[in-house]
C-alpha cells in the first residue's frame, strides 16, 4: 500500500440494511481517486459504537485519510463522534466552536437549545469542528500522526458542500502531485471473455493502469462491453500520452478479435 | 452480537472508486434483515486479493453468513475464488460441475473453452457452484464449521436472479425463525432535533424496536422527516402488535410537540 491511502466509513442501520442506496461512498471515492488518493475501500457499519471503533482502529495503521459519513446528528443512534473517540483513544468534550455554531444555527430558527442539540457539538478533544451551511451537525475535523481524519453529516447534500467547501481544498494541499487521465468506450459484439484475451496481454505492456470491462446487456442480439481506462501519472502530458497509446491499442485488440467499436 | 449475524462484501474498484452506484449491498441487506439476519455491515474493496482475504478473515469468526459479490468473471482483476482460498485455508481447483457450466454455457454460443473461461471455474476446494441462469461465471457456496460463505456475480440482474434462486431459500432453511414488522410515516412541521426528544422518552418504554427518523428536505418552509419503524419478535402477531402501539405513541408524542403527520 501507497503513502496516499484513504478509506470511507458509511454509518448507519438504513444503509447497512438497504433500505437507502449508499450513494456517498461513490462521491467520496470518486472525489478521493481525482485528487490522487489510493481508496481501498468503503466500509459501512450499522450503528453500533463498539462496532465502528474496532473498524476504525483496524484500518488507520494503513491509512493516510479515513472519512466517515452519518452518525452526526441529534438523535440516540448518531455516536459517530464517540466512535471516533473510542477509536482514537481521546477523550469527549463539548466543542466551544461547534457549541457556537449549533447555537446560531437554532437562534436563527427562533429554538431553544436543548441536550439533543447540544449533543451536536460534543467531539473528541483537538478536533475541529467543520461549518454545515446547509445543515445543522457540524464535521469533525482530526489530525493525529499525520493522519487526517473527517466526519461529516450523512445527508448527502451537507456532505457534500461540506467537502467541496472544507475537506477537498485541506487534501489537496496535502495529498499527492499527480494526475490522472481516464477514457470510456463501448464495444459491440464481444463476450467479456473475449475482451479479456485482449487486456491480459496488453497489461503486460501498460503496467501503470486500470482497464475495467463491464457487461452492459445486448443491443440487436450481441452483447454490449462498457470499457473503462485509467492512468495515473506525475505528468498531466504522460498520463494523456499513455491512455491515448493505450485505447488505440486496445481498440485494434478488440476490433481483431471481432469487436466493433461503438464509440 | 447475535447468532445470526450476517456480512456483505461487495468487490471491486469500480465500486470503490465511485464509478458504480452499489446497489448489491442494498438488495443484500434488505433481503438478510428481512429473513431476520442481523447484518453488521458492508464492506467494499480494491479488487486486492491479500486485502479481500484479510477481511473476510477479519469478520468470519462473528459471521453466521458471509455474501459476497464481484469478482467472479474471466478477467485478470476479478480475484474473489483466490481470496476465498486464501482467507479459509482451501486449495483452488478446477471444478468439474462449475467447468460443465461454463462449457455448456459457451458451446451453446458456439465458443471455444479458453484459459479465460476455464479460469471461471476454479474454485476453493469443497465449494458447490450456484448455477447463473443469466450470465455464465457459477457462484460459489461453502460451508465452514456451521458458516455460510456466499459469493455471487457482480452484474446486479446476475447476483438477484442467483440469490432470489438458490441462496434465499438455502438461507431461509437454517436461519432464525424470527417474524419483522415495519411501517414508514412522514411529519412535517417538527425539526430531527425535536423528534429525537420524542424517540428518545418512547425507547425507553419498548426495548426491542428500531426508529430512524431522516430529513427529507422541506414542504411549504416546514422541515418534513421520515420516520421508519422496525420490530422483529418471534411471532408475527406480537411484532404486529408491538409496531402498531409503538406508531401511535410516536404519533401522539411528535403532535405534541407541534408536528402534523403526513401519512
Amino acid at each position: 500500500m501507497g503513502e496516499y491511502t484513504a478509506w470511507v466509513f458509511t454509518i448507519g442501520n438504513e444503509v447497512v440494511h438497504g433500505r437507502v442506496i449508499n450513494t456517498n461512498s461513490a462521491f467520496l471515492g470518486r472525489k478521493l481517486v481525482l485528487l490522487g488518493y489510493e481508496v481501498l475501500g468503503n466500509i459501512s457499519l450499522i450503528d453500533d459504537v463498539d462496532l465502528i471503533s474496532k473498524f476504525l482502529r483496524y484500518v488507520l495503521p494503513d491509512s493516510k485519510v479515513i472519512i466517515t459519513t452519518g452518525g452526526l446528528g441529534p438523535t440516540y443512534d448518531d455516536r459517530t463522534s464517540e466512535a471516533l473517540a473510542n477509536a482514537l483513544g481521546l477523550q469527549l468534550e463539548l466543542n466551544s466552536e461547534a457549541l457556537e455554531m449549533v447555537k446560531r444555527k437554532y437562534e436563527s430558527l427562533g429554538l431553544p437549545l436543548t441536550k439533543e442539540r447540544v449533543k451536536m457539538a460534543i467531539l473528541p478533544k483537538g478536533a475541529k469542528p467543520i461549518p454545515n451551511p446547509v445543515g445543522t451537525a457540524p464535521g469533525i475535523h482530526l489530525e493525529i500522526d499525520g493522519k487526517v481524519i473527517i466526519a461529516l453529516p450523512g445527508v448527502p447534500k451537507e456532505m457534500e458542500v461540506m467537502f467541496e467547501g472544507y475537506v477537498e481544498p485541506l487534501l489537496k494541499s496535502i495529498g499527492p502531485k499527480i494526475f490522472f487521465a481516464e477514457r470510456e468506450f463501448e464495444v459491440r459484439n464481444l463476450p467479456e471473455s473475449s475482451a479479456a484475451e485482449v487486456v491480459n496481454k496488453l497489461l503486460r505492456k501498460y503496467p501503470n493502469v486500470y482497464v475495467k470491462t463491464q457487461p452492459k446487456g445486448t443491443e440487436l442480439g450481441k452483447p454490449v462491453l462498457t470499457v473503462y481506462v485509467c492512468v495515473s501519472s506525475k505528468s498531466k502530458e504522460e498520463a494523456e500520452s499513455i491512455i491515448d497509446s493505450l485505447v488505440k491499442d486496445l481498440k485494434e485488440g478488440f476490433i481483431g478479435s471481432g469487436g466493433i467499436i461503438n464509440h
